[in-house]
């Protein structure tokens, strides 16, 4: 088959994103998309001067596609670029899980080590990673791979809530929803903004981690707000608080940066990742030791091969991967890839957990669903990302 | 005075790049451009949706407009949003230099240092330097600057030329030009591509060194042909040559990647920044001894205050810089930072030389003059930007 169509929409139900939608002729719609806020324009500008170059290819050449698109890219190689390749390869990869009739995650996990290799694209990674230990790993990881989708089904993936964590927040307001989101909800880990004033950080520590009692994880994420010798002084005041990890505590560009904070913040951990577009920045976190913890963003780096072979490189460099969301979409989209990790790569659950939002999932088909704290795997075809068309028709246009 | 026209133009003689034009409302024009094979018309459309929140700001408040357009980028840091934001700084420089009735080079070298650095955004910066050592690095600069203009404007400032060095070339005509270039125009370093076959570029390594005897510098340049290991090997075959540097060996986002070619290779020196759009990516290669040289382009980095804060930065860390140049205009540009540098950074020319390619300069009203080898230092008000009316004529049109 081939494509017959590449279309692009943009859409704003609450924050704006970048649909793209491609059809083949034999009538098989593939949906990309990447929330894109302020962006949307510029990527869709991109996308539509990529979008004729790929009619009449064969939507099942991924890889080559992916290569064409990555290498006419690479010297724009930015944000935008890299999420509109990201909504090409998402959408190719969404036929392809329906036409297996399978979830992008069981497709990924059920895929031949070989096969799924041969997909991936190792420039400037073999100094990390190469081609035969990816196979190996990914053979490793056939071992009880059909208990582990089993257990995937039955219970689903460790969420966490980031739902208590806005600096508008009131103690009250947040204490309350530190509260609800992980005793009555199930979530085993909350996670609180800071970095605006240390000493209302160290009130809502103290109580937030009061109300969650010490057997929940209570993570914080300051945005980028820091430099480095900030980030030491004002992180170093968090010891008593017996935190999962700090999130973004300095720009995402900045491995030395990142490298510096985690040995003087230690045993407290550094995450980061989610503003991150290039595995050359994720390669050079694990190599030099700069982050505990890997997030990755579903939308931000070049589509599900750039992500796979990040997990691949996570679990050489023994290290958890716990996946953005809340963006429009992000729950849905990314969760495939943290359970392609426990059935395939990492093989397990251990330290791992997706962020979770409770934020406009009523735009989607297959919308999030938690139970107990845990994303339910979805069983529906595909990458999770089509919209209701009540949605589509309210708020999709052209872009 | 302020901004009464914000323009923005794409222009094609030869490559394809981007013209800024502001217009203050006592009619000072100013220009900032820049090369971008095509991106210039993602460039453009983003420079499009910028330009109207410019009109009625002070064109001297130069910082301000800066933050504005740096903050309001920050999300989308990449290439082509970075040299949209410096098309429109190095317009605003424009205007000050004209006002001035100063090139460039020598209204940024004769600023006091506390109202340069005042200019100067260190988010991300203070743990490599500190506003309070920026200023003492051009304090320092201030001794010995009268003669260093005056022996500018005598004698000028190094190039090297890349003339003989393109893979193409039959080694007869590389030969021939690498005589020519050194011989008869006096450069005292050539530049040749490498990295796609290793007895060929032996050969020719072989027939250059011997063409320009053992006192002229010798450089390669891979263009991130490699991946780390494969770098590392080659170049280790290259160390009978004496080479000034190689360059570009791998992705220029990989600061841990060079520094371990950098250590392999030694004393062979690594080069690169053509590519990199940040200052946090130069800070941290100085942090990790990642290059040996450090190198610049004058339209990639968000504009004059990032190239500024970069030569205090390579100062700091005690590293010659080698700008980069090439691209139409940027010969015409990018001296003016070298000449900033010699004057009241560095205060030396020791290793230092800018790249020099004879190609399109007849677009310019002021192009690059090349005397002995040596770039003549501008003397005409401004950036150097500004294209003839012929020229404009013929290729500008409106983005």
């Amino acid at each position: 088959m081939a494509i017959e169509k590449a279309e692009v929409f943009v859409t704003s139900p609450g924050r704006n994103f970048v649909v793209f939608r491609i059809t083949t002729t034999d009538g098989v719609v593939g949906l990309g998309d990447a929330t894109l806020n302020g962006r949307e324009l510029v990527a869709a500008k991109y996308l539509e001067t990529i979008a004729p170059s790929l009619i009449g290819k064969n939507e099942d050449n991924i890889e080559d596609i992916w290569q064409y698109l990555y290498k006419g890219a690479y010297w724009k190689r930015g944000p935008v670029t890299m999420a509109a390749i990201s909504a090409v390869d998402v959408a190719l990869w969404d036929i392809k899980a329906k036409r297996a009739g399978k979830p992008l995650w069981l497709l990924l996990g059920e895929m031949e080590p070989e096969e799924l290799v041969s997909t991936l694209d190792f420039r400037y990674m073999t100094d990390a990673l190469t081609p035969a230990e990816a196979v190996e790993i990914l053979r490793e990881g056939q071992k009880g791979k059909a208990e582990r989708i089993k257990h995937l089904l039955e219970v689903g993936y460790p969420g966490y809530s980031t739902a208590p964590g806005w600096l508008g927040y009131s103690d009250e307001k947040m204490v309350a929803l530190a509260k609800e989101e992980t005793q009555v909800k199930g979530f085993k880990q909350i996670k609180l903004k800071v970095g605006q004033n240390i000493d209302d950080d160290l009130r809502r520590l103290a109580k937030a981690r009061e109300a969650i009692g010490p057997d929940v994880r209570l993570a914080v994420d300051a945005n980028q707000v820091w430099d480095v010798p900030t980030a030491i002084d004002w992180i170093n005041k968090f010891h008593d608080f017996d935190l999962a990890w700090v999130e973004e505590p300095t720009s995402p560009d900045d491995v030395i940066g990142h490298a510096t904070i985690a040995r003087a913040i230690n045993p407290i951990k550094v995450a980061t990742g989610e503003q991150m577009q290039s595995r050359i920045l994720y390669k050079q976190y694990l190599q030099a030791n700069a982050f505990g913890i890997m997030q990755i963003d579903a939308t931000r780096v070049a589509g599900p091969q750039e992500i796979v072979l990040e997990y691949l490189l996570a679990k050489k460099f023994n290290k958890p991967v716990c996946p953005h969301a809340g963006g429009v979409g992000l729950c849905e989209a990314v969760c495939h890839f943290a359970m392609f990790d426990y059935v395939a790569v990492s093989g397990t659950m251990d330290g791992r957990m997706i962020e979770y939002v409770d934020n406009q999932h009523e735009h989607f088909v297959h919308p999030t669903e938690i139970k107990d704290g845990n994303y339910v795997a979805p069983t529906a075809p595909g990458n999770g990302t089509e919209m209701t068309l009540e949605t589509a028709e309210k708020y999709l246009y052209r872009g």
